[in-house]
């Protein structure tokens, strides 16, 4: 079995088919298609499961977006509900509930930065309803917001600030928003991930610890997650899995050669990896050219859809309306 | 005696010796120069000062840089320096101690975003203390750091954040950063003032209400705060009272003109600004032209005395080695 | 006649209608409304109309934006579209002719980057019709755009970085964007002026002395000019009058007060000013709190009705699509 | 011979000593160390240099800047330094000639927009030594500067618009500064080239066409590039080639699998990246984590290293009390 670590179920799911060409015992998978959207719906069912997926019990589902949603706001428009669609569904939430969003990641790392922006085009509400609930609408839902920011720029674990104004605030339901690191370039900023098992630690570009979660916070915690890079190095490993395998298929399958490439591959490989390639890209990662334009459009998309699942009295409309 | 607000101490002063021309009971205060750099030390001492300078009692030590402290990074270091000698001065504090440093204010709206900028180049410490204690020498201060944004941007109170991490993680002293409103234009971004009794309710640009104080935290701390606008009102109040004061000294001194301006001035005065002048001006904000500039020298006077005042065992070449 | 010069033609007309009650020799207003938007249409027709307004003959078309504005796309789209037909009105292009967007201003000063803004928000056309002309709808005009800098920033004049990159590609027309400074709080970030005379020396924020217009050029030059500061010379000297205004209506007609008050005024005033206030706020503006937030709007208001009037072939649907 | 182009004379030469082992015909190297910086100064002497290196006949001058630089600001100076004298050792130019610095690339591409952030950082002065001549020194050289965009931001050749503003200022000499694509990761954003032959049309990251040189403006054209990516196709073809070597060092010289991985290794790679690899990261660029941070640190390397070398009769000190 591989020990390649991904933060995507979905990728997690492709690794396990890849090695073992079948169904994945304690998973449950349904895949869907909407607006143009891949919807697969990943569901660790017991602790087979886990195993097999190197996630805990709980529900992952991925969105897919179209190639074209950074050219067209239809488009756009149509990822952020289907991305509400997904999220209100995942929990149930009284209208009069508050929900605190929390953008984690660090605000001076293009890459890093989908949270907090996405926290920066929130419709935030909580204190409105507090502080004159008279001019507010009483199906206007109370939302608060927190970009604690990360370890290297608080000398303060995130895990433990948001946990400390949670218990001093007490929300309903928590939605924190990070970046991820996919295994593939075509993923990068297309695909976002809503997950109801919290933040593991140890995630994604960022250093964190402490689990972001049910267990640690006693109140549901939603998880959404967009790969926004992928690390050099598994560019790096995948290209050599790639020239292994074209080699392999130049070969007679059980021939000096042959054997030779599949007994060579895994050492090797490793060797190489780790001798030549990770001292030098080991704290490189692969984005496209245009990061900060793609971070706008994905910050976009993913605030509008958490606006629309958090406000459903109100349309797409009137939350472009409120949020300039 | 007037009701005109100031967040400054030296102003409040300044307003009470206009009216009252004479040594403020309650108050102590002494001058000195140091580098080019005028220091206010006002002493509020008891109740009596209290009401008299509509402040509590405590100690307010105000910074007045040179005029060409923007174009000179060597007058830059020595307001660092005094700064640094005047923080250290209004706390002790055991070089095991931490410090926790709050920079407040909304970071989008540049004068504002004083406090937020300071943080962004503090010596962050603490994390690497815990994480890797025999790379870090030991003379280091743990110091960590926070923006909680403001009301409008969380939908939370500053306070209660600040307060959630405070109990959570328990430094020994804190220290806040806030841009204040001015009475005077030539004070804009000119002056420092480094007070004891923590920040009160509805200070300065933004809205804050809980108070952050040594009384709601039970831990010292220390306010520094940058007046970085004036009101447009103010200005417009300031101009008034010009105009009268010039007609007035035309005018024979209990002839019914100066008797009529006499009379006028505070009714037709809070009339005018009150009917004519508030509706258009009072959320405007007088600021110099390149107010990004100013703002960035700012902080990196105030981040450079913080960062010299908690670090006593590293020289200002270190700490600029270490910050870039 | 004053001599306080205003840079918008609108406030010119105001300024000497208060000070001669009637209509204005040599100029031709027209006023109208539309989608909530106050269209003010100010013809200088000769030489006595240029001496009156104290700018060149020409059209000087004023839009003033409903309050409501900066909170509503559908209001923001409204003005834009106004705004373009006010533009295209002013100017017959063929639809092969080529359009040079300027976006005067220092990008590092809030208030002054709008047009810098609003250049990067254009949809930029000429080199995709030189270039993949087969994939470009020929119905497309080839739009190009510069944000030069300004005096300080590249130590050259602005003007002669336009003049030089007009001579040398030759566009058919030249659109101007500028911050100018207004006369009045409530006009700021919410009227757009749109001339036919070009840009002159000295105007606004900036230094800016080389006149861009057709007359320096060869090309028509349209200026379009949104007030984002006032002075804060402005506030003051208009607060004085404020007051003076104030005692007059106080004082008997004819009185001694009444005399020394209408006498004192102009003089007292200027030694006031000149004297006590410009020292201090010479180089201050008067701005919304919010500017970075205002600037944004107009900046998207401005940029949306220029890409309008330059692609009659296309919808604002279309236009939102290609520029994210 | 290696089709694979490269922006850096250090890296032509490497590439050609590779294949070839031994001395470059046409091309004469000198390397060196100064303050812990290599200096390798290739001179490229004839047309047949000219062939072997892949770039026209002139000198080209690497700075490699040690590892620490990021973190300590002495450092920066040493290396600003040792730039300002191979800059001046480039071009002998009297003190009252006038320099224009050209910040090419895309300001809103972090590892493109280098060459703006230079030009933010410079000693403007040719505009002070024209209108208040008698305020500054004699010996302060005039220094002009500009940042033309990329195609796509202005529609407009970024060598036109050079051009046309050459061509009316008439400086003496032009300095480009531009963000180019490394061959190696452990060279981005650690290397600085200074060549005397312009910029190439095509290099880097950005589409420039029109070559920005001697030959079309007719004065002496400095181009300053450092690296601050590696293509991520440039990444794979090189890992693919560790791996044959790492396969080809296990198999018997002259055996079949020798032969084999001999004889696959050209065709089968370039299929491998053409069909399988590009189409996926053909747009995608390798960068460290922190570029945000990476291109702050070199900017200012680059531009105090400009500025010392433009200013000699200004020590350090003085330039970094100038420009803040």
């Amino acid at each position: 079995m591989t020990s390649i670590r991904t933060d995507l179920a979905v990728e997690a799911k492709e690794i396990y088919e890849e090695q073992s060409q079948g169904r994945i015992p304690g998973v449950e998978i349904r895949e869907d298609f909407e607006s143009g959207i891949k919807i697969t719906d990943v569901k660790i069912v017991d602790e087979v499961g886990e195993r097999n997926m190197g996630k805990p019990i709980g529900r992952y589902v991925t969105l897919e977006m179209p190639d074209n949603v950074n050219f067209d706001r239809d488009v756009m428009d149509d990822v952020s509900k289907v991305f509400a669609k997904t999220l209100s569904d995942m929990v149930t939430l009284d209208k009069s509930m508050t929900a605190l969003v929390v953008g984690l990641g660090n605000w001076n790392i293009t890459p890093d930065a989908l949270g907090p922006k996405v926290v920066s085009r929130l419709m935030i509400t909580r204190h409105l309803k507090e502080l004159i609930p008279d001019k507010i609408d009483e199906n206007i839902r109370p939302v608060c917001a927190l970009s604690p920011g990360v370890l290297g720029l608080t000398g303060i674990e995130t895990g433990e600030i948001v946990k400390a104004v949670t218990d001093d605030i007490k929300p309903n339901l928590i939605i924190c928003i990070d970046a991820l690191a996919s295994r593939k370039t075509e993923r990068m900023n297309k695909t976002i991930q809503i997950g109801n098992t919290g933040i593991s630690p140890g995630s994604g570009i960022g250093n964190k610890r402490m689990e972001i979660s049910e267990k640690t916070l006693g109140i549901p915690v939603i998880a959404i997650g967009v790969p926004t890079v992928v690390h050099a190095a598994t560019l790096a490993n995948d290209t050599i899995d790639l020239a292994i395998d074209a080699f392999s298929s130049q070969a007679t399958e059980g021939s000096e050669f042959y054997n030779m490439l599949k007994s060579l591959d895994k050492d090797e490989k490793q060797r190489l990896l780790n001798e030549i390639l990770y001292p030098q890209i080991g704290e490189m990662v692969v984005t496209p050219k245009d990061i900060d334009l793609v971070i706008d459009v994905v910050s976009k998309i993913v605030a509008n859809g958490i606006n629309i699942a958090l406000q459903p009295a109100l349309t797409l409309d009137d939350i472009n309306k409120y949020v300039n």
